[in-house]
């Protein structure tokens, strides 16, 4: 299948820190490739790919030292250069959330598919949507597409990392265990829950988490406090190679969320190392986490306590079993192949391909 | 004439507090209405206008309290509903300035126009114009042009303000003037020049501005210290009730900015009042001061010095005839109507108006 993939250029692909739809767009072509398909990757130069990379801005937009850019602009002159290709491929997947695209393919819209990787909760999509009721949407989790129901949803593909990605540490036992928490030190992420949660259980919380600009203040009054470095650890922001030994020799991950998150990436990376999870019941996390094998969802700060006391018994060797056989990339390359093919079969019962069938 | 103004939604039609855009819109769509076109508006619902208002959400995006606001599907819906109603109108006129109408309009440039109100030095624009090249775009300066210079320019329109809304107020003799710098207190406006020059020139300086969060280091460290609250002044942000005030009793307006500014709308308002300007030689500066006349363009902090002192002593009486002369509402009304009708002109000789007269 000859496929192309639009990636937003915020970031390159993959990005260089932070960026979890970038990651994910690479690790699907990754996986698309190796399953044989002819795969190209629309994004800024700077980006590195298995897939043929058109190169349509210089450097990603977020860390291009030029003082004024225009995001409109960027993405304008890319959706031009995609659609003066489109006849080069079988189907467009387009990995932008705010329907730029639309637009641009309303004469073809059976041939694209849009994976929007934020939440949708946003006042001006359904009105927007629905002027382009045609385009085929997936979501990356079921709980995703509740602001947007009435969307053109043609199926759910969860996340997924490479198998090698992240394995699981050998357990150093005598070791005494920590809580873990990694994200934004936002007010949504709730901090504060996951310290009063340590604290309870009685042990360790280490955290690891960016202090963003907007978030400074709520940090600074609401979780600083609360740090002693002892039993409650700030690391300030980590980068990639030492988020596996902070994720693998954690006895248990907090997610104590108060948002409602599409996915929810750190949960399946701490699954990867065979480390259970303990995450509220909020946006899509009873659609990756299983209960009582992989970690538990919980509705107050009393069950948070009594589920750690239950994860950090859980078998790691289950947890990372569940990760390989739900979370890997090979799975979700396969998933989005399918729903490529279903989509293709449907566009050639339309005028176009039958006319060229008929050729 | 049937005219069709697109305005952005960041801000209402006219703006409840700041915003040069979607004033000049309101004055604008006031002149056309007077001169007798048909005049249709799209804008955010909170708009009031002599225009038929189509609005396009229920309110502007900048003060709606909705804490998730997609600005790009917003502007998409409206470009769609514009689209809709394309053939109601013999021209569209976008005042959008990063290209996002371009891809609805394809099929029709040549009926539609594009006044960018911002500066254009943005690193993205060019790129994507150049995909789009037939949109007949309209300068607010013709310095404005210069990033963006293989447009398809079809004029330049200056701004200008209806002639009551500000009057010259009678001067009072015996109070001893000052110097106004009235605009954001940040790098690019330059405060510590306003402060320097009025320093030296020996007169009082009273500064009216706002200190944005982005401006508000630079504040503290270069522009708070030189307030004494005597000899230079600061007043705060002012409304404007007090506007009127502040600029018709100041003895010379100082103006001296370090970026290329497309039109320098505070220039026209003092002018209005019959305050004389002393502005830098920079942006637009000299296609809107008139040396000698409604004030001096200078290149350093000495010639200013020596400007404010012949500044002060200008006929304000021939500052005001020359505003009402240049920038009356009704002048820039005017010659958007004269560059309507030339792409008109133009496009009738084209196959759609001519397929029309044929029948």
């Amino acid at each position: 299948m000859r496929i192309a993939h639009v990636a937003p250029l915020f970031e390159s692909v993959p990005p260089r820190y932070y960026g979890g739809t970038e990651r994910i767009i690479t690790y699907l072509i990754d996986g698309l490739v190796e399953l044989g398909h002819e795969v190209t990757l629309f994004a800024s130069g700077d980006s590195r790919t298995t897939a043929t990379l058109v190169p349509v801005r210089d450097q990603a937009l977020r860390l291009d030292p030029y003082p004024l850019k225009s995001q409109i602009a960027a993405h304008l002159a890319m959706l031009d250069e995609v659609r003066r290709r489109a006849d080069e491929f079988d189907i467009i997947h387009f990995h932008l959330s705010h329907f730029l695209h639309f637009p641009f393919f309303e004469h073809m819209p059976e041939r694209t598919v849009t994976t929007p990787h934020g939440r949708l909760d946003y006042k001006d999509l359904p009105g927007a949507y629905r002027r382009w009721p045609r385009f085929p949407m997936i979501s990356i989790s079921h709980r995703q597409r509740v602001p947007l129901a009435e969307a053109n949803w043609v199926g759910t593909v969860h996340h997924g990392l490479p198998l090698d990605l992240y394995k699981p540490i050998p357990r150093r036992e005598a070791e005494s265990g920590y809580l873990a928490f990694l994200g934004r030190l936002s007010r949504d992420k709730r901090p504060d829950r996951a310290i009063e949660i340590a604290r309870r259980s009685g042990m360790k919380l280490r955290m690891a988490a960016k202090v963003g600009d907007d978030d400074r203040a709520y940090f600074h009054d609401m979780v600083e406090p609360l740090i002693d470095g002892v039993s409650i650890e700030y690391l300030g922001e980590i980068g990639e190679d030492q988020k596996a030994d902070f994720l693998g020799n954690a006895s248990a991950l907090l997610f104590p969320i108060d948002w409602p998150e599409p996915f929810g990436l750190v949960v399946i990376e701490a699954m990867a190392f065979g480390t259970p999870v303990v995450a509220w019941n909020s946006g899509a996390m009873h659609e990756i986490v299983d209960q009582g094998v992989t970690g538990y969802i919980v509705d107050t700060v009393d069950e948070a306590v009594a589920a750690v006391d239950k994860a950090v018994k859980l078998d790691r060797s289950l947890v990372r079993a569940a990760f390989e056989k739900r979370f890997s990339a090979m799975r979700m390359a396969s998933d989005y192949v399918a729903i490529y093919a279903r989509l293709l079969d449907r566009s050639s019962d339309g005028p176009r391909i039958g006319a060229v069938a008929a050729v």
